[in-house]
């Protein structure tokens, strides 16, 4: 199953994370606080960012890339996607029903 | 070699982590705090935790997810593998000896 | 595309994100403080790390990990390999710029 990484500005992180388990994206989302080094335009910044790892499901995974993208107020976030290659049995099938259905899991 | 990405309640995750290395079940466990949101038994929850990501290698892992779901406080844990596509060889050196033999290394 | 997962002591972290950034190695690394349980010459240890999670290429991968050996103060440092399952493709492009060239991007 996939984890998404995606890095946000700390006053958009929270929405961000509410918004995908709200509308069943995601099953869960940690997130915490960072450091962000990187070059823009030929420049390097720092900045505060916050990373979110949104637990979801491979049929889910492009809706919430997309939903990201509508939510983000970056041109160009960070959403990545990083496979699990195990997970415990009952822990998959919570998330599975987490995102999957309007029936209370 | 696996990472193990586990998330628990602040006053277990120290615990788990100690226990890890102690019983040689991880070389190193690195740990921080997080902010959770997460769908459960039809509502929408948001909890502090702290992600806790534990170094070990293939024959230790089933040991390892045995014992974080003995010490661990939640019914339905979230313990998921991650497997690394490379690492400094004599840190995965370092890796094995830690867990995989009673001398000393 | 490939993420390092580094872990440095706190007074080494931020020249180790800097350094990887200016030099063009990667294209931004996100840092935050954990707290590791380690096994070192037979005996369990705690400390205070930071973890530099940096943004780069195949073709980079090679370098930023010398770079980051020739910069640490540890011999035998934590330096893995996670590879992504898939990115936003502008993402990417803007990843493969920050680290591909001389010209600002």
């Amino acid at each position: 199953m996939p984890t998404a990484y995606i890095t946000a500005p700390p006053d958009a992180a929270g929405d961000i994370a509410r918004t995908l388990v709200d509308e069943r994206l995601a099953a869960c989302v940690n997130r915490f606080e960072c450091d962000s080094v990187y070059r823009w335009e030929g420049d390097v910044h720092e900045e505060a960012e916050v990373i979110l790892l949104a637990k979801t499901t491979d049929e889910r995974y492009p809706e919430l890339t997309e939903r990201v993208e509508s939510l983000h107020p970056y041109d160009v976030p960070c959403i990545e996607r990083f496979e699990e290659a195990d997970l415990l049995d009952r822990f998959g099938d919570w998330r599975a029903g987490a995102v999957g259905s309007d029936e209370p899991v």
